[in-house]
């Protein structure tokens, strides 16, 4: 926009703000997402124009004609000095005003919050790390699967699912994960991912979980843990960096430190056992045990000790998925690994080396109590060509809460599903 | 891989198939999603090996050590010549043999089809042109959107809708379409879209329908119908051209004629009126009057008369969804235009103009026999500063079937969904 200094210029828009006094009138404009500071003096305006200017109420929309003029205290270094306005459509009582307002309020009236400051940021945020991530996998030649969201069989447990009736065939499921789908593509294209919406019919209202969310699944042909891994580190660091680059300016206005975040992706996040996890913990004065799964308040704690993200690998096999497999050094652990964020947001991704083998894996669907003939399409790939595999689930909510800095998830979808939430 | 020639390499893969005498075996392995071949010596490999490999069994997983030879009818110019050899995991009676089969029965081993040279190529094809789609996006800096699947509203009609019981909510629907939700976001960003899958409960078992597709929808403030129009115009050119050149080789499996599909796509597409649309075809004889939609069969030969892809604007107004801005040249009519695609695909994209005016939008939810009282979120967006926007939505499955020249979109998508199939 620099290079309109001194240029007159035509703006679509709509009156963020206003304020002022009985010679000028300091309007923020929301235009293509930004908002820009113009000035209305009333002795280039003249009279008339200028009572109309002060009468404008919030969210009316505009047209806008003017010069730009070089400020250094204004966003992007530049204002507007109104010559011209005319308005497209009025607003009269728009319920969002500047004064505080209740977290339902503000969430019944998600379709007018979008509007405001911060909620802009956020969803730009969430767009760029959206792009970067299929970048990611596109520059990799991963093939991107989207597999589907109606199932007729069950992932990995049946009692968080939502079901339609689906025509003569009974009841349909909606996914949970993608990532059985995948595992029948790396057969064909050895790198897949999907990307899309996720269902869970969780009776949770913790502020890490949203009935839909968007989670990013890959899986790749002949790599064991070790591997899957560092991939995971990778990408993290990779669409991070490449993320806060991209929005330094919405960053700004989350007030989220943006060196504070490059420096938490600078280098290879640590790797830690499952065993070292408890003992941390353990040693920390917090109550687990071997065999227990870790919490919100033990990630946070791991995350602390270690001093950012961290990877807790090898989990007992009894509190992880019937797919990953059993570590042959430990067979009462799994092949796996979460990858816990610092800043309170705890896990972002669970990862795992597949079970290859036939017989282990019906073993494992059986214990669990999933209906095997379901899963008879998924065994085929351990019958035709079985290859070591391994894969992971990154939700992309949480990343977005990471980057952004929030303690909450709800905000970082632009129309979030909760319990208690449908609407708008 | 031709900077590979002359060096020994190693491959893990699969054994696609496999033919030949007493004294060679050709092999064709896929590695990495690709078809190779490789020839394997008796006099080389010995009697032992050699014995092993002749009695290899389709999708058997392998890894493979030899010589990269060129050899220029070859794919891709060279081929392996085998040293090593190395059972990975066995496959015995694979279903899907080189014999012919039925649709039916490749439908309902889709999870082993994925692996067939076309299916590999078609896909490939669809992740490119996905990737392809978000890519024109972000460098025209639109907003990635996430409209939500599951809603409180109802989309375009009631009707074919699939539901699910959402906890103490009632009833919650898929979504048919972002439409809705993506314009509260133009008020905000401005410029959006969002790419996801789509739902409807339709019970109809054309070529063109499927009951779980991806939808790619754009919606732009400040956007009139003519530039909407010539927005998608370089939206199709451009995705289309990119893809085909990304993917020569895959559409080359598919032998789709590449110089063909560019022609398609060098020049802007022709506009027509709905008027000229019925004249032309009562030109040709087809049976059709002012009023009624143009189905399959009239798509194709209007698009045989042009010569190619056309948009087809300004419908009948009774025909077209409830939020189309009326024609103020002739109200009978509304501001919109649908593309069709060449080559037997028929429409692919819908799009129009929004009604801006509140009490109009209101008489036309009645009209339609919607509930109006699920509509007050999308009514506020035309109290609250309302703008001149439009919108657009592209069905990928049909882009899909256009640019690799198939007669039907059931095999543009991993696992389809339709009124008879949900399964695997």
């Amino acid at each position: 926009m620099l290079e309109n200094l001194g240029k007159e210029l035509e703006l679509n828009g709509w009156l963020h703000g206003i304020r002022g006094s009985n010679k000028f009138q300091f309007l923020t404009f929301r235009s293509s997402g930004q908002l820009i500071q113009v000035i209305a003096d009333k002795e280039i305006l003249g009279d008339e124009v200028f009572k109309m200017v002060k009468s404008l109420t919030q969210e009316t929309s505009l047209s806008i004609k003017g010069l730009i003029v070089a400020n250094e205290k204004a966003n992007f270094g530049w204002e507007m000095h109104l010559k011209e306005i005319k308005i497209v459509s009025p607003s009269t009582d728009y319920p969002i005003t500047p004064k505080e307002h209740g977290t339902d309020f503000l969430f019944s009236h998600r379709h007018l919050w979008l509007r405001s400051k911060k909620q802009l940021a956020i969803l730009r945020i969430r767009s760029e790390l959206s792009f970067q991530i299929r970048n990611f996998f596109h520059e990799k030649r991963y093939t991107n699967i989207d597999t589907p969201i109606l199932t007729g069989s069950v992932g990995e447990s049946a009692g968080t699912l939502f079901s339609t009736e689906y025509f003569d065939l009974g009841k349909a499921y909606l996914a949970q994960t993608g990532q059985l789908y995948l595992e029948t593509a790396i057969f064909a294209h050895e790198k897949v991912y999907c990307f899309g919406p996720t269902f869970r019919a969780e009776k949770s209202k913790t502020r890490r979980h949203l009935t839909e969310f968007w989670m990013l699944e890959a899986e790749t042909a002949f790599m064991e843990n070790e591997q899957n891994i560092l991939f995971q580190d990778e990408f993290v660091r990779t669409v991070v960096r490449r993320t806060v680059e991209a929005c330094k300016l919405d960053l700004d206005i989350l007030e989220r430190d943006t060196n504070h975040l490059l420096n938490q992706v600078e280098k290879s996040f640590q790797v830690i056992d499952y065993k070292q996890a408890i003992e941390i913990l353990q040693a920390a004065q917090f109550s687990i045990e071997w065999g227990d799964d870790i919490n919100a308040e033990g990630e946070n704690i791991l995350t602390e000790k270690i001093g950012g993200a961290l990877f807790v690998k090898n989990y007992p096999r009894a509190i992880k998925a019937f797919y990953m497999k059993q570590n042959p050094d430990d067979p009462r652990t799994v092949l796996c690994a979460d990858l816990i964020a610092p800043d309170g947001v705890g896990e972002i991704i669970g990862g795992s080396e597949r079970e290859v083998d036939y017989d282990k894996l019906v073993e494992r669907i059986y214990e669990e109590g999933l209906p095997v003939e379901s899963y008879s399409w998924y065994l085929d790939l351990r019958k035709y060509g079985s290859v070591p595999h391994s894969g992971w689930g990154l939700g992309l909510e949480r990343l977005v809460a990471w980057v952004c800095g929030l303690p909450h998830v709800r905000e970082c979808i632009p129309f979030p599903r909760m319990m208690y939430r449908i609407f708008p």
